[in-house]
């Protein structure tokens, strides 16, 4: 297969652990006998400080071209101290979500049986959790009109849904639910916001076209303590832009490490891949940023193509690389020196040479 | 002390766990010579069933009276399902904290030591965690203009905050870090919202005025990790109305049981204190809902009129009866027989009598 392929690494950790995609992405088209091409452009801060734009047209059309997209990261801490910065960095994210209309954030949230004692939670709780969050990417109040009163005392942000954007991502996660546990439940706050509402709405009349899927509804307060305390009655999860945001970032929990979480972004006629961290800026250059969200988002773009045992390749090296212990600071004490870029190889390894990979 | 004092137990097991509340208050004023005169109003589902009105004029009238006001529990599952209905039971709640103005929501999150095993969370990652959060009650997404066009195919909500009703909350949260850990968290989503924009400006300016209070900042998404990961690096959190409903319900987890968390809600003028957890319509006269976070909300109560020792007596209470296991089932093992009004007896006699209260 001939894929070509946009890489944005963007800012802080992005590029690091990035590269380590790129390198994995590149030993399967070795070994499958693909063509991979990518072509990289800027994002971000660093796309703002070298073009005074945190989204160029130039990044846009590269994007546009490409059948998928790897993202890295965006943000920085001086951008996070000043409230008051007319460009932002996140503009690039949110602008390339929103021109690529990838309405379908699907992030999942696997319990690695190798790594269970690396969760803050208890084993036994979170052992053999499997969850796929279905978030909305492209509207609610990220993207609804944003206001600063001429004398700086008033500031609002719309939350507006429609019928149709609730409907498009709300088929992906039944048909999702239907091939697996056939259990979807809506995360919500229809007890207080009208676009809440819409969105129970919507999904109750939506139930008897997936008649073999159970859909429960449940409230975001509930779900915030529900994730934690009994995460296995998750199946699909399906919710809104900001509540997906704060749900997922808090489900990297259970699975130990934030540095795991891989992100594919879906849309009609664009899909982009990003691990769910940021730039955590403070660890840019030290070896000590974990690739391994990025290397499975590489895995759900392979997926994307429907090139199942090359996904599934990745997701093999990974698992060994977290048996072994080879791993970065955030899931390691035994060896506590294995840097980005050594996680990387290992898993390049593997894949060059899936029978004889070991400590070595 | 004369306090007169509000009484809605509205739904589910509101009015079970409001009257253990009731009774030790009622110990209280007994042993310490005060006279606590108790007056009941309805709200809620339960309001909405007697006069079509979630929030009687008699009740507000009521309310307005009273020193302070003891809330139990709102709604019911079958509004839960109906996001048609106009006229639902959180309109009791909501109506409420926006006609007495009861703008800052105060929750504590307390690891007890008698049941750091009880948490989903290790032992470890939880001991000696202690936490303020204050929440925005008045304001945000809750109170903003809300809209659903005529085809019913868009609904919207806005989230508006001024500065005003950023400071007063604001002012109280920087006051409670003074005499605390020194340390304020405002948590928000200021890469992406205005409203948090205005948020981070304005605890930007006033942390010259507590010049001995640590603050910093954190997006909500990180917040809801670093809450279940690192939750003794918080000393008081504040936030927004909507962040806030996710946060406390989460921050539970570290707790043990949603049935032990209070909360207070004050005004210029008012004051009420409430359990965070819900209705729990279908634990409803089962003996089974655990009333400490009415209790617990009854000594903030005593609390917020200086009465220091009688609420400490009720906290000694509420300890011996964790040690003593004379819990509910969702904190028991060992007798999982104790009612919710058995835990209600066993504080009041040590109130009664606080040198002789043992297992019997
Ligand atoms: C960086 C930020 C704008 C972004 C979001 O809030 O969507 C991030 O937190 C994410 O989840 O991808
Ligand atoms: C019942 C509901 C309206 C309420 C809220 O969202 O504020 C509750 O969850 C709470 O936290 O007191």
């Amino acid at each position: 297969m001939k894929l070509n392929i946009a890489v944005l690494p963007g800012d802080g950790i992005g590029p690091e652990v990035t590269a380590q995609a790129v390198k994995v992405l590149k030993a399967i088209a070795m070994e499958f006998n693909h063509i991979f091409t990518f072509n990289y452009g800027l994002v971000g801060a660093s796309a703002i400080e070298k073009t005074g734009n945190p989204l160029p047209e130039e990044t846009i059309s590269i994007c546009k071209k490409a059948d998928a997209i790897l993202f890295g990261a965006i943000g920085n801490t001086s951008y996070d101290l000043n409230p008051d910065a007319k460009i932002r960095p996140e503009q690039g994210l949110l602008g390339l979500r929103k021109t690529l209309d990838l309405f379908a954030n699907i992030r999942p949230v696997i319990a690695y049986e190798e790594i269970l004692n690396k969760s803050s939670l208890k084993k036994s709780q979170i052992k053999d959790t499997n969850i796929l969050i279905y978030r909305e990417l492209t509207s609610g109040i990220y993207f609804g009109e944003k206001k600063l009163s001429d004398d700086g005392k008033k500031a609002s942000d719309i939350c507006e849904y429609t019928q149709d954007e609730i409907e498009r991502i709300a088929h992906l996660a039944f048909k999702a639910a239907h091939s697996r546990k056939r259990k979807l439940t809506l995360v919500d706050k229809a007890n207080v916001l009208e676009s809440s509402r819409l969105w129970r709405r919507v999904i109750q009349k939506m139930e008897p076209q997936y008649p073999d899927v159970k859909t429960n509804y449940m409230y975001v307060d509930k779900a915030a303590m529900e994730l934690i305390i009994n995460p296995k009655q998750f199946d699909v999860i399906l919710t809104e832009n900001m509540f997906g945001d704060i749900l997922s970032e808090e489900a990297s929990v259970i699975v130990g490490s934030i540095g795991l979480l891989a992100s594919a972004s879906i849309g009609k006629n664009h899909a982009m891949f990003e691990p769910i961290h940021g730039a955590y800026t403070r660890a840019t250059n030290k070896g000590i940023a974990n690739p391994i969200a990025s290397i499975l988002s590489a895995a759900m773009l392979l997926d994307h193509f429907g090139l199942d045992d090359e996904a599934a390749l990745i997701r093999e090296g990974v698992d060994k690389s977290l048996k072994l212990h080879i791993t970065t600071p955030d899931l390691n004490n035994k060896y506590d020196n294995i840097s980005t870029t050594k996680v990387g190889d290992f898993i390049e390894d593997f894949i060059n040479h899936p029978d004889e990979t070991n400590l070595n």
